[in-house]
Formats: C-alpha cells, sequence, structure tokens
C-alpha cells in the first residue's frame, strides 16, 4: 500500500542527509568484512508502523543484508517486545541505525496516536481522517502510519481533492456559486468538500450540492443540528482542535469523519532501539 | 546561517507534494488576477522560527508576493502576535498557506522545546545540543531551530564528527585502541569524541586522549565524579534520557553539554495561523 | 491553470534532448549580439494551445526575449492567423523555433481535435472527457489542451480517481464487494467509478452505490436503456471506440460525458510556422 | 540499439506521471498476493515497436514479472496478433498496463507509418529519413520507432549535426561565408548540410563544399534537373510537404535521401490491447 | 559558445561539493551585511580560460555580486596581470574563492598547454584537436578550454562521432565492411572516421570510401607518405604520443589534424589568486 | 572508504557525458551478442588507485561483466603490470574503454604524485595532507586517491572544518576574537584551525586556543621555530608553494602535517590501457 519508490525516493534523501561524504566512525573502525546481528525492539508501548521503511535503509546501505521481521506493521508494542532481526555487514548495521530508528520512532509515534484516538471513537458511526498538517516531505509516509493506526485519509494533497473554505466562498461570492464553478472545472471524478461555519451555511452548502460538508469548529450541539439537518444526503466531517478530552462526544454527535491534524504534527515519537551483538569477521 | 540551498530544496519537495498537479480548488474558484492580504500570527506562546522557509513557500508559487516580517526568527511568541504581513495574488497565498504554517509550526515547536530546557539549565556551565534524531529529510531546518531556541549544535551527520560508541570500541577491542585508530583515519580537522558507560572507561577514554567524552545514561553523582576527575582537561557531554525534570541537577553536575533528542524528535507543534483577508482584482 | 513549474519541467527536458550540448550551427553562424524578430503564424486551420509552453521555451534560452501575444489559447485559427510576434537575441529564437513549434503544433492538434468533437455533440447534456492515453510525460499538457479545446477532465493519473474495471470486480468478487471495499480504503473525497458492460452489471453498479458509471462499449439503444434506468441518479460516462461519425448519436442518448482517447492518442499536428525576419546588431 | 538509461528515463517519468502516490484503485482491491497472466495482442494492422520499453514498464513495477515475447520489434502484425505474455503480480500488470500500452501504440503508429513510407518508394536509391519533429521528451524513442520501420535518422538534435538555413546564410552573408565558417568552427567529424531554395543556390553550395544538399521544397522537376547537375557529388535531401500521394514522385526524380515529419508528429496509434486472465492467490 | 546550462550544472556541483551544508568558517565570522571587493590576478604567465564559469559560482552564492571582468577568455596572462575586480558581500566572496579559482586554474591550465602546442605548429597546415582524454564530468568546459586556446575540437562524446578502431574493424571483419555497415546505421550527417595502423590500411580505408583517417602511432615518415598517398581526398588525423617535442615533425608531415590527450589529461594548473580587501558593513 | 554511491554518481555523469544518446560506431559495428576479453595494464610506474570506480563503468554498461582483478588499489605499477582482466558483452567493454581509463589515470596519476612525496618526507613525523584544490565534481574521488598514495586528508569542504584565514581574522577583529567567535558557532565536535604568517600571530593563535594552526608561506627556519614555540602543544600544518624540492626541509622542522595543493591540481595522469581480445558470438 506503500509503493518502493515513495519509500526509496525518502530513505535515500534521509541517508544523503545523514551518511553524506561517508560515516568516518565505522569506516575508520569497523573491519569492511565485519558481520554482526541486531535486535529492534521497543522500549515503549504503541502500534508498530514504518518496518518497510526501516527494511530499506539497510538494502539501500547493503542488498545483502537480512531482516526478518518478529512484528508487521499494525502490531502492538509493549516495552521489551521484539520487532525485528536484522544481520549483516556490521558497517551497514552501524550506519543504517539512527536514520532506520528515526523513521520508525515518528511513524510508530503517528500509528500510535490514531490509535488512541481511534478506540476513543470505537462503537460510533464517525472514522479518524488525517489532515494536511504533516511533515514536509514524509505525507505519504505519515498519510500510511495513519492507516496503520486505523485512520482513514483525508485527500492526500491540493491536487486530488477539493475543499471550499470561506475564502474561496468569498472569492466566488456566494457557497452555490462556488460549488457550480468547482463542478465544473474540476475532473467529474473527484468529490466537492465545502467547509461550513453556521447552520445556515450548511444549509446553502446542501442546497448547491456539495458532495461532503466540514463543519468547522462547531459545538457538540451544532454538530447534533448539523446531523439532523443533513440526515445522511452526504457525509459530515467535524474539524478543528478536536483532541482527546473532547472527540467521544464529537463522535456521538453522529458525525462521519473527525478530522485530527494533531496525530501527525505533534505525535510524540515512540523509544524504539537497535541492540548490536558480536562482531565476526569471515570472508564471504 | 541557514543557506539558500538548503531552504529551496526542502520547499520545492514540500510544495510538489503538497501542490502536485496544481491546486484544485483555487485554480477553479480565484480569479489570476485576485490579490489579497494576510497576517500571519500565533494563537500560542513561544519562540519563532522557520520565516525564511515559509516566505520561501510564497515567494516559489509566485515571486511577486511581498512578505513583511514583523518578527525575526528568535523572537518570543504570545498568542495574538502577528509574526508577518503577505501581500500578493490570492491564489498563491491560498495554495501556499498550508505548507508554509507546517514550516513554521513545526520549527517554531522545535526552538521553542529548546528554549524551554536552556531557560532551567541557565547559569550552569553546560550548552544544550542536538542530535541526529531529527525528522528524515529536515535535519538542516531542524538543527537551525534549535540554535534560533538557544542550542548549540552537536554534529550535522555521520561524515563531520567522530562518535566511539560501545560497539565502535568492540570492534576495535578498546577504547585506547579505537581512539588510536580514528586519529589515523579520520581528517585532522575532526575531534574524537567517545561514549563511555562508566568511570572506568572514563579513565581509559582520558588516557586514549579523547577529544570529547560522552557520559551515557550515567546518575548525576556519577557525573560529579567524572566532572572532578576530568578537571576541565576535555568538555563531557551528558546524554540520555534527560528531560525538564532531570536537567537542572543534571547541569549542575558541572558537564559542557547537554544533549536532548526530544527538542527534535517529539516537539509540539506551536499553534500559528495565517488569515486572509479581502480579495481585489486589478490589473497590473 | 497549467502550473509554471510543469511547463518547465517539459520544457526544460525537452530543449535538454534537443540542444543538448548546444546548438552548433547558430553557435557558428550567429554572432552572439545578434538580433531578429520572428513571426509564429498558423498555416492550418484549428484551435490554438500551447503559448505557454512556447513561450517559455524562448525565455528558458534568453530571459530577454519578448514575445507578444496577438492570440490567446483558445483562440480559432485560420491560415496565415499571426499568433505571436518574438523579438530578441537571433540564436535563441533559431535554436528554441523547433521546440516550441513541437510543443505548440501538437498541443493545437490536440485542443482542434477536441473543439470538433464538442462541436458536434453541442446542445446535448453530454461533455466531452479525455482519457489516460496520453504521450508519456506529456500528461498534463495534453489535458489542458482537451481544456482549451473545450473538453473536460478525467481523473489526470491512477492516484487522483478511481475506476473499477472488469479485472478488478473479478479480484473483489462481485461490484457490490468491489464499491464496498473501495469505500472503505480510498480517502472520501474521490468518487467511485464503475465500469459495467451490460445492463445488468448497470443494476448492480447502482444498487452497490458507484458514484459515477462507465458504460463500456454499449450501442447506442443500450446507453439509452441505460440512461433511462439510471434517471439521473448518477452521472453516466459512455467510452469506447466512440468517433466522429457516432459521438453524436451517443450523446443523443442522454449519457453525461463521452470519453475519446483519440484527441490525444491520434491528434494530428497542426502546421504552424515561425517565419524570422533580419538580423541586427547592436551593443546593449 | 535503444540504451537501456534512455528507456529506463521514459519509463520512470512516464509512471511517476501516472501512478504518481499510488494507483488507488488497484491497491484498495486487488490482493497483494495475486497473480495473474495477461496476453499483449494487435487489434490492428502494422509494425511493432516499443517491446523493450513496455518491457521495463512492468519490470520497473514488480522486477519478478516475466515476459515473453512472441514477436520482436519490426514484426508485422495483424489484428489479433500475439505480441507477448505477462506473469507476474496482478497490481503490477494492471498498474502498468495503460503506460506500457501508451508507449506501445505510439511508437508502432511512428514505425508502421514509416514501414508505409518506405515501401512506397521501394526499388528507388532514395532512403526515407525523420526530422526533429518529434515529441517533446520522447525524441530518441521515436527515432527508434522510425528505424525499426525501415527508415534512417537524420541528425539526433541541435548538437550533432548541422543544418544551414536562409536565416544562418542571412546571418554569414552568402552560402560560401556560411560553409567556411562553419567547417571552421565544427568539429571536424560533423558533416555540414545547407538548405537551397533554387537551382542557384544548389550551384552556390556545391561550390561551397557543402556534405550534403538539402532540397527544400523543390517540384520534382527541379530536384531532378538537381540530381542531374550534383551528379553524384554529394547527397541530396528531398524536404517539405512531402506525403503519400507525392513520395514516389520525389524518389524517382534520384535524390538520396527524403525527409518526412510527420512520420513522428502525426502518426496514428497503434490499436494495441492488454488482456488479463484470471487471478491466482499464492504464497511465494 | 558555452551554454549556460553547461556552466550552471558544473558550479551547482561543485558548490554543492565543497560548502554542503554550509560554510562554517564564514557563516560565524563574516558579518552578513559585510561587503568586500577581491581582485583576480594572475601568478603564472599563460592563457586564460574560465572567466563565464569562475563568474557565476559568485552569483549563485550572491545574484548581487558584481564582477568586472578586466581580461576576456582567450588574453594572455603576465604574473600580475589583473583578471578581475569583484564587489559584493564578503560571505559570498570568500566562500566561493576556492570553487572559482578551482575552474579557473585548471581551465586556464588547458589553454596554455594548447597555446603552446598551437604555437609550436603555427605555419602548417596542421590544426591541433583534443581528444575524450577529459575530466570525467568537465568535458564540455574542457573542451571549450581548447578552442580558447586556439586548438579545435574532435567529437564530444561516443553520440556524436564516428571512429572506427582496431576492435571495431576485427568485429566487422574489414575496412570496407566496417566502413559500409557504419555508412548503413549512422545518421547521413555524421562522417566516417578510420584508424588505421599501416600503409595497407590507409588503402583499405580510402577506397572503402572513409571521410576522415587517423594514422595511429605512425612515424613522421610513414606520415608524410600517408600525405603523398591520399593526396587531400581526406583529412589526415595523426595521433598517439605527440608531444612538445615531435609535434612541430608531425605538423610538417603534412597532416591536417593532430590529436593530443595531454593538453586536457594532464595540464598543470595556471596559478591565479583573489586578493580580498577591506571588508565594510552597510545597510542596503 | 569510498561509499558506492559517491562512486556511482561520478560513473553516471561521466557515462552520460561520453556515451549520451549512444555509442554509435560501437552499436553498428559490434553485434549485441558479442563476447571479448580484455586487459588493463599500466604502461607508466607508479600507484594503482581508482578500480572501483572503473569497475562500475562497465557494471552500469552491463552488470553481467565480470572484472577479475589482479592488483588492488595501493599496489604498484610498473611498465606492463598487468591490472585486470575483463570478460563481457564486446559493447560494454568498448564503450566503457574510454570512460575507465580516464577515472583510472587521474586517479592514478594523484596517488602516484601522493606517494612520490611521503617517500622524501618518510622518517619525519610529518604526514602529507591534501587540500580542496581538487577538480570540480572529483573531490571525493580525489580525496581518496590521496588516501591510496599514503597521504592524509585534510577536511573534505567548507562544511566540515575550520580554517580562519586573513580575512576573518580582518572581519572579526583578532585571532582571540575570531577563535572566541567560531567556538560559540560551530559544533563543538570540529576542530578551529588558523592560518597564521607570522610568529607573532603564532603566539596569538596559541592564546587564542587554537587546536590546529597553519604556517602560512613560512620559511624552514620560521618554521622550526614556530616548532620549539608551540611544543606539541597543537598540531602545526605547514602549507603554501611546497614541491619536490623543498618538501624534505620542510619535513624536518618538525611540523606535524604539510599541505600541497600540486598533488590533486596538477597530478600527471599516468599512463593505463585496455588491451581487447578476439570477439566471440555466442548465444548466453
Amino acid at each position: 500500500m506503500l509503493s518502493l519508490w515513495v519509500i526509496d525516493e525518502a530513505v535515500q534523501r534521509a541517508l544523503a542527509e545523514d551518511v553524506g561524504k561517508g560515516d568516518l566512525t565505522s569506516n575508520a573502525l569497523i573491519p569492511e568484512d565485519a558481520h554482526t546481528e541486531g535486535v529492534i525492539y521497543s522500549k515503549d508501548s504503541g502500534v508498530l508502523a514504518g518496518m518497510p521503511v526501516a527494511r530499506r535503509v539497510f538494502e539501500r546501505l547493503d542488498p545483502e543484508v537480512e531482516i526478518e521481521e518478529e512484528l508487521k506493521d499494525g502490531s502492538m508494542l509493549a516495552p521489551g517486545s521484539v520487532i525485528a532481526r536484522i544481520r549483516g555487514r556490521a558497517r551497514a548495521v552501524l550506519t543504517g541505525e539512527r536514520t532506520a530508528l528515526n523513521f520508525l520512532q515518528r511513524l510508530s509515534g503517528i500509528a500510535t496516536a490514531t490509535a488512541d484516538l481511534v478506540k476513543i471513537i470505537e462503537g460510533t458511526r464517525a472514522s479518524l481522517v488525517d489532515t494536511r498538517k504533516t511533515t514536509p516531505g514524509l505525507r505519504l509516509l505519515e498519510k500510511y502510519a495513519v492507516r496503520v493506526g486505523g485512520g482513514c485519509n483525508h485527500r492526500l494533497g491540493l491536487d486530488d481533492g477539493v475543499l471550499i473554505k470561506d475564502n474561496h466562498i468569498k472569492a466566488a461570492g456566494s457557497i452555490a456559486e462556488a460549488v457550480r464553478c468547482a463542478k465544473k472545472h474540476i475532473p467529474h471524478t473527484i468529490k466537492i468538500e465545502v467547509e461550513v461555519e453556521s447552520i445556515e451555511q450548511l444549509y446553502e452548502a446542501l442546497e448547491a450540492g456539495a458532495d461532503i460538508i466540514m463543519l468547522d469548529n462547531m459545538s457538540p450541539s451544532q454538530m447534533r443540528e448539523a446531523v439532523r439537518i443533513t440526515a445522511g444526503r452526504v457525509p459530515l466531517e467535524a474539524s478543528g482542535g478536536i483532541d482527546k478530552e473532547t472527540i467521544r462526544e464529537v463522535a456521538e454527535s453522529g458525525v462521519d469523519l473527525i478530522s485530527v491534524g494533531a496525530v501527525t504534527h505533534s505525535a510524540r515519537a515512540l523509544d524504539i532501539s537497535l541492540d548490536i551483538g558480536e562482531m565476526k569477521r569471515f570472508s564471504r
């Protein structure tokens, strides 16, 4: 679900950034033919995400590295959980360690933050969706981590979804005109979502033929009214400052989607480590 | 201090990722010649970082956009602080909004987290330094944000600094041999830092001629002993799970440097917004 | 509507391909300071498309070239129509001539082929849409030319639209299951289009909740029946071997969209030329 | 004859353009381990070209795909001809289908258009050559297709051949001066071709020592006179608006080369399809 | 004569390599608004080449740098000759200094080595030409320096010239067959050069219709015989271990071209320096 | 010690430059299935460097080429020394020949020039180090060749070492202030080197706490005095116009490092050849 070239591009950039002209320490101290084994394990609780990325970090440094995954992305982690075993040239293992962990810790952090919220809204009709508040350069990886954590993806960028906000409405003159104009210019395969800030605007958006309506910064009671008015004609998305404390009430209002930027922009990195064993030298 | 091409590369990648084939909504709804003004302001308290990056986001979308900075990187932000005013083609402002804010929120979050810790250790001899636990692809920007927050930078990557860790020591046989070997193979312009886990290893590293010694996961009392033993001959760096609660005691042990990964890997994004004003159409 | 970086990427690649190590002939024979004027004009009838691309070809070779557009994209061309006047360094004009014309001829050819079909279906409810049968590497430019010719765009690629075809249905087990599964995995902002080959499948797709239905290779009478059954609940798209001879009857069946691959894959290039005037040398 | 990196660059660009962030439909509906077989076959008559390119499309999506070519580039196709069989992961086959066919249809179209003209001039001394009127970004692939169709290549770009046209002559002052100047500045390994528009200019070009002479838009009788005058001293190339109707008479004039832009700029795409069989799931 | 993008690509690569993550020293010590003036001057005798490249180094670091060229490429240099004056931000001048000089010293070294040989063969009919023995990545710049020094260029690469060597002849079976085969497959705009090692092979090459003949490692007396036999029918190129001592005798044999690899592969860098004046700070 | 991606980037660029659109001669004359064997051997005396680069040239042209190294980098070469044997497709061998040799000759030339100087200073305490006077685009390869020749590397670029020169001192006001300021802004892992031109400045630099001191253009007697004053507190580097004639005396002054730019900027290419054997055709 995460195409190899997306992974490769991110991995190559990360290695170029970290390894650059070469790992001075390992190149000086680790014999070229030394081999070792390592264990990637968790020191934290959460949801694993990013193993295909971590794997590529090592594979790019040495195509002969062998990685045995004990756990797949989406697995629950507890302190001590063994995630993967890695065997190969010691230089590749040591040089790739930090970059692989940086990906793993961040993506697992996002999956964990997502899963926490998804659990809270269990049993309601609402799905958790992400936003465009992602780390520049890592959007597709971070959106993948959201899926791993049980969330759904909102549009991937400005080019595969339409979200008409207040400034677009002002420019078009009215919600009706904005929707009409969008339908005319945009591929018919893409839905038109409209952001509304009041019940009045909700009526306008429904009438205008919006395919999805985002309720921006509404109170739970306004949301309940919006759900009642809409009566299932189009999906409703709640948005704006929703967190652990408030999400259950939002979900119980009956909205279909709840978008939360914090799962990507402020997730805490999960604490994941790589333990490296003895080094052996042998000719292959 | 942040070279333009580092900024440009990150900005170009971020825009490619977000805008891709084009901003469907703005292209459909905002007239090509509409102009507008916007205000970037803070909804949060902290330290501003990232304005040169945010500026480039808009400039790449429209070289004629004008950005007037009310505050420079390093300024203190309070809720309501006006950061910058932006004037230009409405399409450029709307299309760039999210990408610019993503950079600004993340980098200001890092500067703020750094400044919080720097403040706590004020008056001690210790400097706060960062680690390689940065977001893949954003290292130079994030290390810049650490400097803006009053921290110092550790090595930028594996290619401009030497840090001899336990595995390198095992491979070399001893600390003495590892240092000797590193001195032989590495440009003489780069210092040799050795990570030690005990007072015994500290003695070995001092004797071996290490240029810097990292005290890994030592208790404050061990650190004090290390400081006493070293007696200023080489700088000492404290490292390992240091946080808000423990950093003051660490600093008071007399170490020279304290490295904290959390300032980059788990900083909370600062809440920063862009308010867009009316749109006007005029021929230029 | 065509972002500058899409144009620039195509132009840079085309110039690298054609000019490569340098224009041997012009560099040898045209003085560096010679200036000239040229006129781009049509020798053919049709619709103009591609001027922003042609303009960039010359601007990249010499930023000081001046191009005055007599006609904008979308204008009707007749033999002799003057499209643009160009003034600047003679080397830039001569070196860029072929590349600029290659873009202009091809894109105008596509706009013209599109406009021809759009005209035939005038007065019906059907819109003409394009397909993914575009020239590798030029999709966004060619889709732009379709819009210039009065057509609409289908999805831009596999990543911004969903089209469930027979093989996807086979893999999922049934249309119902395929739609259900797609709705679960795909961003909620994107519509689900299903390709059907029979009236029976049409019923299934309607029931499954498809957002759009493509009628693949149906006869006009089948299409009419499909229109009657669907009764406006979702848009219907006619597809498969439709050409000048058959498109009017297809449009009169009442379908909403007609997709035709030939407007991009087999359009005849329009005959457009550049007439270069006298060369003058002057110091600037 | 078509180097792998030329193919790879075109394929990578085409896949990036079409697949982008991922094939939404296939990723959602086709199990990751599903395998299938497909048959590429022709629905048209003509000459096959582009199999090495189509092959790479699938190989880049899945290096384990197996492609068995029943026909090689240059083979004659009739409706129903089986071109190749493909076995591999169903996702790779479905995702690559359109891109592979886009290349195959376009390149086979060019080979076919070329072969049609080559056949008409059979038995004369003339060779058919292409021009620089190729699709921007695909020149080397399209020139390869011309060779597959039995044509020869003119210069590949402005950097590997010299063609002195009217504007170059004006700038130099005379044909004699232009040839003299070109011989002085251009690597001695490259021939000097001069475009002439009259018998008078032909005499000048011969005298000036042109290595090749292009007869621009001459009538067949003028061409015959040019052939008689030149008497084999240098090759003559006929150029300008030559088509199926006129090419035989041109060829019989005795010229050595006939260049026709339409074989690349306006070739009709050949109708080629991919039939995909059942999907099977098995663990590998 | 050296296109801007060739220069820019080389300059960008060189700066990325040298400046990388930033000029630590200048960024730390030179105020951002400090300005300075510098003088580029020669400490050596020779021919200047590379000013357009050196200029771009500074311009890329700061577009506002002003460079006043006192001497143009091709000028004679003596110890003390002032080449150019540069004014601008001190950081840009200091950061670019080494990269600019590296280009200037190397290219001027090549121009000088070329001019030395050209002078020796003055008055003969022979031109000096270069080879493909250039520094990987700098071919077009180095071939430009050869032209600046008064030499001519041989083919730029394997794709714009044909040189049939012994191994090609062995593969084809004979010189006659090799030439016949090359004429059939290669664009008619490119000449066929054949390398011969004996007078016997020379006869074969002449008969086969070679356009140019390279005399490989022949003695001057063999060359004289070759010149007599060829009698001006095709150009003759002398090649193989020719140096300052032997080149005059080679030239006097009557050959048309003499190729010497040493002018690019072993030229001594010219000693050129940059003197930087006082720094001034002012607001702009 | 030379990472594969550094090699690959240089090789790819070199092949793109030389082979470009294709090797016209070999593609026309060498059958696609012809195989051959070649021998790389030296015609010169010196030190071999660059085999991993030469190997990649052939491997990129044909992954199935087999290269058997008779000698490793660092081996002594005499006229006739066999360096490697190569077996594979004849086209790959012929097309790659020149590019592979260009790398090998240049890098071996640098290793040889380095080894010559290293030998002269044998028995002294001084190490030979390189400078930033390398060929633009080849720095890491050339610095590798210096190591192969027995030299050591100075900083790789402006971003991994600090060298405070006269202009930096002027800008900072004094050596003391420059060192203080550098220590404040630069990662603590990097040493501060100061260039001094007099004994007076040496005292200042020592007092300021410089980590390394470069003695710029001092006479041997000044150097001896500097060594006496410094008394081993920091390493001393001699620099400026040192050559074969003067280096022994410099080394005997007691300095720790001697930097010589000529080993990279003016090394003579070593004469290395590739002898290609018979061609055989067989199906694989």
